[in-house]
């Protein structure tokens, strides 16, 4: 790290991202500058004094992770003037369609973004999991001489990230962490807040257990905000807050008034202010050679870094050949071979299971192959079933109680943060984390699954007690909405198996969909193992669990209710009705398979009846008829629940029964309802 | 209030908490029995000494509010002995199916219970709202001579709760709002928190601007507990937590373990217990004499209470008829004569707005006769447009920034304790709260979104920015999944309008629904008013806009896509397909309408297609073919963001046109989806 000497280039630095980020705004005459015009200084010591980074090879494992919470044009101009793959025109096009400049950042979609931001407090929760990602690798790969993964990771935010629960949740957990390799820079602006967050923010980390630094005066004190990044890189026992005033839309006419946040700077002022710091008043997207040429050292320095970490690791794989490979095919994001063979396998003489039992049966099989698996519980781990024998919590040393080696993760009762760390810990690298709570709760982490999701993060929710089936903590825990919601959320894997080789299934494709994060709905009560389920079958989403000829009726059932299906199947063919039974499992997956297979599960020729324990919502996608709950659960033994809402073999097959005759009496041709004029 | 003086029926009465909850527990077979053991004393000390209550009228206005976050067995043990309509055989039933004592206390369905907990953090979060109920309703109505609203909230939390980022979010803006009247007894077990809850919460507590006092031995200091209570009532510009410290299962041989926290104790330590407590080791639910006798002071002085507030309301009548019908009339939960007719009404000719702007104007038309709305937003005030002219703050009047009396809350940016709040308002009555962020941030509230739903708190989201329609901010702020989610939650009314006329349907019907919340999804974009849309239509949750003899094809739309369904069906009558509009801005609204109606509506004969710029899970129900967005939005100018989905007059044509030629190639007759064999 080279000492901090101000120089004329900085202030020259620090004009140009004010002006680009005005000018980006106002080009797309949409987005706040004001933000990124308080954020300049700081980013300007950060980028051009402290981080760590390769813009030439924006993956370089050991690189500083750098985070804008409350996400925007500033992380753009940056990216731009350091270097990364994006142009002055890519500025131009800020928020327009199908530019790399979209709104918000999006990981994954343009280089140099580490997590996806904007839905405030994400970000600042991603920080902690990525500094408990470097925390972990580092415990568990670096040696002596061998301070493979030391990396800091920044986080700038706002006060409106503060605010958020989300965040909260995570500034405790990382305090308890001990997170010493995480920065955060709160930007915060005078008088912003005064009529709804008046609390006091220092007070509150430092009860956290976070280490706060002030800098009162953001707008140009750039040795103070060097002293302050570098004070905070000292502390390797907590992580640290640095508290930085400054006032809003610096150098702008409306300077310190809310004019400035939320919508561009008008023409006269966006003239005065260039002529302020010195560009050409009429002139858009100005970039002095200087500032390139200062920020070219920024590219250089990280080539360097990077050149020497490769050699470091040449070394590493000399000594440690096991580690490093290990290592390596980890950052590759690839699974160790063979991994699949561990995976339990029934038949349906084995004794009926939980599926959240079942669940922990494949974590206790693959964990000792996995060191990817980064798990942990939001405070229900006797009931998620997650933590497998012989594992070890990750924790702060001097607590005794772990280590950073360690691979369980406890995350108290915070399932949004939960959820967010995961991310952070996703986007790290070499991870692949999973998180559990009731299933009810996953809806707690909306905000984080969402962006989980948007973001292709693979993520593996353990999400149990999935159902009335919970019995007797009742419809305030017991989820009716939450299956469908998380089934209508773009690229993620709802899977709701029905018995153990359905479980395994379920492990299988989550563990082998690298960008898609996954929820495994599992049941607290037991399940028989089925007669017909096998893994392949399962992994296709959905399939034909019992077949008939010709048949009368198809029920198609999810989870704990196929079990239910195939009684009401036997009832029925006792009165000479047939019944094919299919499972589905998971939608996503399903709906991957091609045109003949879904068609070939679902086909026409009789009616369809869907059967599940929770809102039917959606099920008319697949089933002419649906059966499920109508409203709320209720409290009580899971077998009375489930008599009182008809869910049993006899009251199904007396639905299914009145379903065929329906069909049969109106007559004509019973059509799939996967058949389409429109499949989007 | 009586001073404390302790006697022996104190310990009497103690013990016989302890014990019931422990048979209670035992006797359900499931629970916790660990929390209510623990909180038995401060339970006991509370209502024998201080709350004010009376557990014949558990309606009376003025009663003191008492809220257990981590909702248990210790609940209905109190109703129980207090006098409330709880009997020993209701205890009995604990956790059973149909019982009044469900798993998790549920108001409405319990006398007593005030807010429905379980989930964490929620009911901490109800707490704050319950608090700022009393605080404006006292700053409204109570006069000189007259302290009619003066009521205390109680809040009894254990640690979970405050690891919540909900209850994080409503404890920062409790102090800012410095709610003196809002008393948090926090119920903390030595040891329990270790693995992840170490932070420093009487500073954090202190940070959020909270009186913080302790009682280090909450086991059995009644003096110090009572001290404690007295102290936070005297305290009348900062709510107060009470950090008590108890011995988890305190008495029972496990007490101070793990074992006992959840799971009922086992026999052998039953009957230990009992002894040491002085009851029959053999006999359950034993409720001596002297209990029930020491409780019943507290309903006598809570019926004495009740007879003097009563009298005081009608000196009241007297002096301020005007107020006193007023408060009366809220009470009642009666919406004032005539409101209706203040709501606007629109013609086609009438200037395109967005609906969130339509809804501003509806907010304007009836706020002034309507003291009952309380609204407020998530930080997002300038864009969701919930701030009416001449509204004022309701803020504590040191800030200078507004009153008691004021009707709009600035939450911050705290989306899911705005949501829980919310609920706490509507709670405490003669409230019908309103709050506002974008549609996409409602589901950072989604644990107090279903609490509302499930209790039937009459809450109002405005949710504006509803679609792609947002246009710059992009697909991490683009809903997708969270329409579905909202209508697949029971009695949840999601409104999507269409414009003018459907927005003020909207409106009329979240108000006249006293016992189910309503999500208003909004656009930012401007929207036509339609030829066709009337108020009293619209009210229906759907009808047909524009009808067609014999249609070809129906097209059923929502919100800011019914427009555009217009256009596509005029581009189709130029090639001679005939098409009917269908509006359906709200599904749980339309699907009570009688089945005649709704199938004269979504009628059989032609194909129907349904329309709209989101996920289109859940539409199947509705329609034969759906379209919307096939997975995220995307970031740009709105036009150009439905012009890339194909949302759009002429390719919604082009598609019209596909789903005729399909349905008339395939023959047969086409019978809407509504006719069921089965329908729950």
């Amino acid at each position: 790290m080279p000492s901090f000497t101000p120089h004329a280039a900085d202030d020259v630095a620090i004009a140009t991202i004010r002006t680009l980020a005005v000018d980006v705004v106002g080009k797309a005459n949409s987005g706040h500058p004001g933000a990124p015009m308080g954020m300049a200084p700081v980013a300007h010591v950060l980028f051009s004094r402290f981080l760590n980074a390769n813009p030439k090879n924006s993956k370089w494992f050991n690189r500083d992770r750098f985070v804008l919470s409350n996400g925007c044009a500033l992380q753009y101009v940056l990216l731009h003037l350091l270097g990364y793959k994006l142009s002055l025109d890519d500025l131009k096009a800020f928020r327009q369609l199908d530019s790399k400049t979209p709104g918000h950042p999006e990981a994954g979609h343009t280089d140099g973004i580490e997590v996806t931001t904007g839905p405030l407090g994400q970000g600042f929760a991603n920080g902690v999991g990525l500094a408990i990602a470097q925390a972990h690798l580092g415990a568990v790969y670096n040696k002596d001489g061998f301070d493979l993964i030391n990396n800091y990771t920044y986080v700038f935010t706002g006060d409106g990230c503060l605010m958020e629960g989300v965040a909260s949740e995570a500034a405790s957990l990382g305090g308890h962490l001990q997170l010493g390799n995480l920065i955060v820079v709160n930007i915060s602006i005078d008088g912003d807040t005064a009529v709804a967050f008046t609390e006091n923010v220092e007070q509150r980390f430092l009860a956290y257990g976070w280490q706060v630094l002030h800098v009162d005066n953001g707008d140009s004190d750039l040795a103070g905000i060097a002293g302050a990044i570098a004070e905070a890189r000292k502390e390797k026992t907590k992580p640290t807050i640095i508290r930085l005033r400054t006032t809003i839309g610096f150098g702008s006419k409306q300077q310190g008034t809310h004019g400035v946040h939320g919508a561009p700077l008008k023409a006269d002022d966006i003239e005065a202010l260039k002529t302020k710091f010195g560009f050409a008043p009429d002139q858009k997207f100005q970039v002095p050679q200087a500032t390139y040429d200062l920020y070219s050292e920024f590219g250089k320095r990280g080539a360097a870094l990077e050149a020497e970490w490769n050699s470091l690791l040449q070394s590493y794989a000399q000594k440690y050949p096991k580690e490093h490979a290990e290592l390596t095919r980890r950052i590759a994001g690839e699974l160790p071979a063979g991994w699949e063979q561990t995976l339990p396998v029934y038949k349906p003489t084995d004794a009926a299971q939980a599926s959240r039992k079942l669940s922990e049966i494949v974590l206790t099989a693959i964990i000792p192959g996995l060191p990817d698996l980064i798990g942990g519980s939001a405070d229900l781990t006797g009931s998620n079933l997650t933590k497998v024998k012989n594992s070890v919590d990750f924790q702060p040393p001097s607590t005794g109680l772990g280590t950073y080696a360690g691979t369980y993760i406890r995350y108290g009762v915070r399932e949004h943060a939960m959820g967010a760390i995961a991310n952070g810990l996703h986007a790290y690298g070499a991870i692949i984390p999973f998180v559990a709570t009731f299933l009810n709760f996953v809806s707690y982490a909306s905000g984080a699954v969402r962006l989980s999701a948007l973001t292709g993060h693979q993520v593996i929710w353990v999400a149990t007690h999935d159902s009335i089936g919970l019995g007797e903590d009742g419809p305030t825990h017991q989820p009716v909405e939450t299956a469908i919601a998380l089934r209508a959320t773009p690229n993620l894997a709802f899977w709701r198996p029905a018995d153990g080789n359905e479980t395994s299934a379920a492990y299988l494709s989550a563990l082998k969909s690298k960008k898609t994060p996954s929820v495994l709905s599992l049941s607290r009560q037991n399940l028989p193992n089925l007669e017909g389920s096998t893994i392949e079958k399962a992994a296709r989403g959905g399939y034909v669990l019992h077949d008939e000829e010709k048949e009368d009726l198809t029920i198609v059932s999810t989870g704990s209710e196929v079990s239910i299906a195939v009684e009401a199947a036997a009832k029925l063919k006792e009165q000479g009705i047939k019944t094919r039974i299919v499972s589905l499992p998971c939608w996503l997956t399903f709906d991957q398979q091609d045109e003949k297979y879904r068609l070939s599960v679902l086909r026409s020729g009789a009616p369809i009846l869907s059967l599940e324990a929770l809102s039917t919502a959606g099920w008319a996608k697949y089933s002419h008829e649906q059966y499920g709950l109508p409203a709320w659960g209720a409290s009580g033994p899971y077998q009375k629940v489930y008599e009182k809402f008809g869910i049993t073999g006899s009251n199904i097959a007396a639905v299914g029964k009145k379903v065929v005759d329906f069909y049969k009496q109106k007559g004509g041709e019973v059509v799939s309802p996967l058949v389409k004029a429109i499949n989007l």
